[in-house]
């Protein structure tokens, strides 16, 4: 018997093409840098406790009660759980027969929707339906069973941006279909030209792909843009005309922290933009409790909201989702408080208010730091040291959390790279990493012009070791350089 | 523009074709009556909270103060919490840096995986490998991961058990393989005949289908057999000879409440059995924190154990784990407690074992209560009544929590079924429901031979509701029978 079902060679076709960027070669080999005792910071994955940023005190509460209902009956719980907090428990509690032990109904707790879909409503100003409001083990989860929903084999494309968060591309891959690339233009602070997808539609058809489908991810990863209302408007009508389903990954509509360009939700301007649009285009919606200043990344809480998605096809989705009976309910709770937080006036109000605006401000601080870091390396392109462009730069990093800077790098670094069979940039995150214990991902991993080298990086760090971190960072860049030049 | 991606008529095949009938139509339906008032029993899904079931305290203990880790500072937390609660939840955070809120290793937390291994060759007497364990959302999560892995195309088969849980045959349907039945023999308390099992992969293959894998559920779902060690050789021996990739569901390993007939594991007999079998056959394993006396279904814990499965392949399934980045992870601390729970000496091991055991008792009585209670019905087959028999079926019932009583049906009950486009056991699972708010899963879901008919319910209703189910269950029988008859 030579070669046996789970051999490599007979694993599905689509497992073995779909690549990972976020956690491949990259943090493998930090992974195991880690274990052989050198120290590694981590900064390929936006996953903010990890890199300590301490989680709001209010929800933790919250769920710790709901986790151990007994102590709600203990007379001494008030000593270390605040009144808000238990009742928040008790209500939760009531929602799901037999708590958070019990599996839910398989689009999550119909109480929870409904309070998302009061969120949604209070966001847009058009009421939303909780029935068509379905909670996942994390955003992703829901992105890759609406992708799978529509995907139908090698002949139907999706739409993405590239630079794109490469939980698309792998998620195409392993279901089958085809990835349509659309560049986002890096000079036009990562802005979507309309008649570059128009091209790319166009190119795809002619070589026989169905596009069926568009995603955006706005606020972007990793670039950190933030879609224009005008920008919305010419994507709906474009997915309109084109007959596509609108994909909206909005994970981080919580982590602005400015007001001038404030996040605005597809659905939302659908909606403005009325009939027949708003009556045709389907559109679905995804959020997390990983992003924002919640940062629950390890919780696993999402949802997507559909819209002009007909019943039938809802029911599907519904019967899907019921395989893995339920998300977990943990994470609903999570959700229900994502979207009904702490108001004023509530006992813990102020706590939740001040927690959760030190944790913006405080990335804003080390948005700045990795910034002005950046701008002091060699070779690293910094169109935007500088006036206006400068002005794009802060403001793309102050709506993420991440940051994108491009790396030049001299034609020897690419030989060398060339000659250990690499990709000019995971060759330069390498030895990054090797030399610093920063682990980054390639700019490779997300999608990139040709002959155009980026890494991304987050700006999740604590802040006291930020400094020290981006000299690490220039001192390592500046020998790069140096010895390839 | 007529007909939109989303449209029920252009998804994804694969996705309309799979049924899963444990919230099929007469969930739906129980749901729908639920809303108008009516009181229902979910007895569909093994889903023991909702029915009542108390959770253990003190995993729920350690898992509140990982969620709530500022309590650990609080000199008011020993009030509340156990010494040996706060000395794991400490021990849990210490393993997961940036505890519950940040995102874990893909596969899981090592330090949780080392626990579960260490379990794992408690149980079995062979050691065993963390890198091997991967941590998922639930145990139905592995299995899809696994199945996704295996399946290529239409013409590739897995062989599995008939009855069987749906969520074989959903995910089968959903990554477009081919499901080949085998059928388990009731009149041999479901036992598992080796000729009939080479008679179903010989016609498989007659048909075209590479079958790849096996998949045994063992205890039984919904049949509550456990499998024989000598039955186990045969089946491993089985696999071995056709190249088959054995899968083990073992999610009811910790549902034994009698000595007589142990638990014993696929990987155990494997390793008895020596080379070359135990260093060539493929073997993956699933657990889980939802069943047992955990009945933790909410948290959405479970676990696969890869065996003989080269490096390679298992780099491709933690490149695909990777994809939505990692397990729930309040989840995986429930593991890590499942596999290491309190030990006799700790402050918490009498509540612990007082609260398990009485579980466990609790679960006989009612299995009891049941068996009696369909025996006393009319047309319901009860080869158990006495005897042997009736050994088997109580002592099948033991096993898991479910029992799957066969009902026969009259010929003008099937008539009736047919004039409304129904499968006859649907008719009487319908009629069940709307008479007595009674939730089934009619047989059909999970496969029967022609002609034959079951039920399957839970026997998680609480117990002092159990009586008057049974009576209500039995009126309604008796009443159907004579009206039909």
């Amino acid at each position: 018997m030579s070669s046996k079902p789970l051999d490599y060679e007979n694993l599905n076709e689509n497992v073995k093409k779909c690549q990972y960027a976020v956690r491949g070669e990259l943090y493998l080999r930090a992974s195991q840098l880690q274990k052989e005792g050198k120290k590694i910071i981590f900064t390929n994955v936006g996953n903010p406790h990890a890199l300590g940023q301490k989680p709001l005190t209010f929800p933790r509460q919250v769920i710790a009660l709901c986790q151990a209902p007994f102590l709600l009956d203990d007379p001494n719980v008030g000593q270390l759980f605040p009144a808000d907090a238990i009742a928040k428990a008790k209500h939760y509690l009531s929602l799901n027969s037999g708590g958070l032990g019990a599996y839910s109904d398989s689009r999550g707790i119909p109480g929870v929707r409904k309070e998302i879909a009061d969120f949604i409503e209070r966001r847009d100003g058009y009421p939303s339906d909780p029935e068509l409001i379905f909670l996942t083990d994390g955003a992703s989860k829901g992105i890759m069973q609406i992708l799978h929903t529509i995907i139908r084999g090698p002949n139907d494309g999706v739409l993405v941006p590239v630079p794109q968060y490469p939980l698309y591309s792998a998620t195409i891959s392993l279901y089958g279909g085809s990835l349509v690339p659309y560049y986002l233009e890096e000079t036009a602070d990562w802005g979507l030209d309309i008649n570059d997808l128009r091209q790319s539609i166009e190119q795809a058809r002619q070589n026989g792909i169905t596009v069926r489908a568009m995603v955006i991810i706005n606020p972007g990863n990793p670039t950190g843009q933030c879609l224009s209302e005008q920008n919305l408007r010419q994507i709906i009508q474009f997915c309109y005309e084109e007959n596509l389903v609108l994909l909206g990954d909005e994970v981080y509509q919580q982590n602005i922290y400015q007001d001038e360009h404030p996040f605005i939700s597809a659905r939302k301007v659908l909606f403005d933009m009325g009939p027949p649009v708003s009556k045709e285009l389907q559109l679905v919606s995804f959020h997390t409790v990983s992003k924002g200043y919640w940062g629950e990344c390890g919780q696993r809480g999402g949802y997507f909201e559909m819209t002009n998605i007909p019943p039938k096809s809802v029911e599907e989705i519904y019967k899907v989702a019921s395989i893995s009976l339920s998300p977990n309910v943990p994470a609903q709770i999570f959700l229900g408080l994502l979207a009904n937080p702490p108001k004023p006036g509530d006992i813990s109000y102020e706590q939740f208010a001040r927690e959760s605006k030190g944790i913006l401000e405080s990335l804003r601080r080390r948005a700045h730091i990795m910034t002005d870091g950046f701008n002091s390396c060699k070779n690293v392109v910094c169109n935007f040291t500088e006036g206006e462009s400068f002005l794009m730069f802060s403001y793309s990093i102050r709506r993420a959390m991440y940051s994108f800077p491009q790396i030049q790098l001299p034609p020897r670094a690419i030989d060398a790279a060339k000659k250990l069979e690499k990709a000019p940039d995971v060759f330069y995150c390498l030895k990054l990493l090797e030399a610093t214990g920063i682990s980054t991902v390639p700019g490779s991993g997300f999608g990139q012009k040709e002959g155009v080298f980026h890494l991304r990086t987050t700006i999740l760090p604590a802040e006291e070791e930020m400094p020290s971190i981006m000299a690490s960072f220039k001192k390592f860049n500046d020998e790069f350089m140096a010895r390839y030049e």
